[in-house]
């Protein structure tokens, strides 16, 4: 099959060995791919990971032992579990210490024709929701993930820092809460997409309070971007950050005592509650989309995303 | 009045002025004060703190505009707010903004005969509570403070790192949870203490399985204490930070990311809450007090409390 390898470094593999499912997997023939700043980062060297890149898809079930799977259109988790240990039986399955995960670590990804990932990380995508909106689940679902830590209310104010991929959409189901909700950014053109779904949006944190915010989410990943989330978030408040970061960060851990902050880690999220959300309509993705790309293009669309800065670049299986 | 000050080290005033109440506080005359660890570092410059120092302590109201007041023994919350901004009227006036604070902050504290409190900051003592455990009220109200930003069930296991006096009365208060619970120490008489409570405890962590507890709480103001804690906490795992650092701590935030770490920092807290405790003998932490000095005696105190290792050292009135 065809397949966008991490091989020290990006590279086209017109003739990749098609990959078996495992009992208790299906084969999956992707339909729509998406790239998320992971990817680069895997390219960069982050993980170690070598073979097929990519975790955000849409597909196909072709090949299943469960009959009832095959033929369905389906999303699929990225955290292949083994189900048996404490940690899975007592519910948190994405931690799992046995964990392979699509296109990240130990598992060959969705960047080719074919893959396969276990059964129950699969949920079928209900037929109101088109492929270019599939597609978003998984890092919906990983905006989701912040309103399954955090507990935010109508009255709350909210921040999030980033105008990115993730940014935007954490925005996108923050704004769900009704809390008074702020995006803070750097570009006029993701700015405007927020805007456009109703949200109050700020080029630079030029004018927002210090000290005030109940919850802020950082999205940028970068130590000036905890800086400043560090600074907007009121006394006794959360800060949630939501992106990796290169290397380690330096924090004033008295500051964090004497203000009372709860720093809250937040990575992969709940699946069918993005799926619902995009059912409903509640959350539409698809002004995120820059561009769509064939697999063969893929050092284009890595070049889009990633060093012209484009939102979001899918790849067509 | 006699008092112990901080002016460029620690200093016995045998003449310092008496305080006088402003309107709404109560003037009080100290009985019993405790010695912590946040007076050693404001002999060392902390907080650019000069002043009487002090802010554990019980005593008795001598003056208050209010004579329901008079001739009570009391405690006291050292966050003297103002009760009318934003964070007042959300219920925070521990994060007042314009707050003074007993001792560490814009006011003088209980090393001296009188101190002055605003009367919302007082609580009576219970007359079943005698002075040697009343004046335990204030850092047993932070260890409260943990149950009152973090649910803890049953089920869960939780460690404390770190046998100080602060790591001591966190056990004691988290022994009142059920759940399963660890104190990990340096000094096998601090731990005696612990285990004279039931509790478990380790000299090291050596044995205890990395990656495990539910909720780890760092006592130990180190860096090497956070990165025990940080290695004892499982992946959606609680670490509570509940002493102060000297200088930054370096920190890899894309590891507290990937395992969805929640850091929760945790200070001053409810001083009804732990008066209930002392008064049905909940939590009896007599066993900490090391000896009792006369004010006179405070270079004495401070020796044995700072530079030997005692617990609890107390200044009689």
């Amino acid at each position: 099959m065809r397949a966008l390898l991490c091989d020290n470094g990006l590279r086209y593999a017109p003739t990749y060995p098609d990959p078996r499912p495992a009992p208790g997997e299906a084969l999956i023939r992707v339909r729509l791919a998406g790239l998320c700043s992971t990817d680069r980062e895997l390219v960069a060297g982050y993980m170690g990971f070598r073979g097929v890149l990519g975790h955000e898809f849409v597909g196909e079930v072709v090949e299943a032992d469960d009959p009832t799977w095959l033929g369905q259109r389906v999303v699929g988790d990225i955290n292949a579990a083994c189900y048996r240990c404490e940690t899975c039986l007592a519910g948190r399955h994405t931690h799992c210490p046995h964990r392979t995960t699509l296109g990240i670590f130990g598992r060959d990804g969705a960047f080719a024709e074919y893959l396969t990932l276990p059964l129950p990380n699969l949920y079928r995508v209900p037929p109101a929701v088109p492929d270019e909106r599939a597609v978003f689940t998984e890092p919906l679902a990983a905006a989701c993930e912040i309103l399954e830590q955090v507990a935010i209310r109508p009255t709350d104010r909210v921040i999030v820092v980033g105008d990115g991929r993730l940014g935007l959409l954490a925005a996108a189901v923050l704004r769900l809460t009704g809390a008074d909700l702020h995006l803070v950014g750097r570009h006029p053109e993701k700015l405007a997409i927020a805007r456009g779904w109703g949200i109050a949006t700020h080029e630079g944190a030029d004018g927002l309070p210090e000290r005030r915010a109940d919850v802020v989410v950082e999205c940028t990943g970068r130590p000036a971007g905890f800086e400043l989330a560090r600074r907007l978030v009121r006394p006794a408040g959360v800060l949630v950050l939501k992106s990796t970061y290169h290397g380690d960060v330096t924090i004033n851990l008295a500051s964090l005592v004497v203000d009372e902050i709860t720093l809250v880690g937040s990575r992969c999220g709940p699946f069918a509650a993005a799926l619902r959300l995009l059912e409903a309509g509640l959350v539409d993705p698809t002004p995120l989309i820059a561009a769509r790309y064939g697999l063969a293009d893929g050092e284009a669309a890595f070049d889009l995303a990633f060093h012209r800065g484009a939102l979001k670049v899918l790849l067509e299986l």
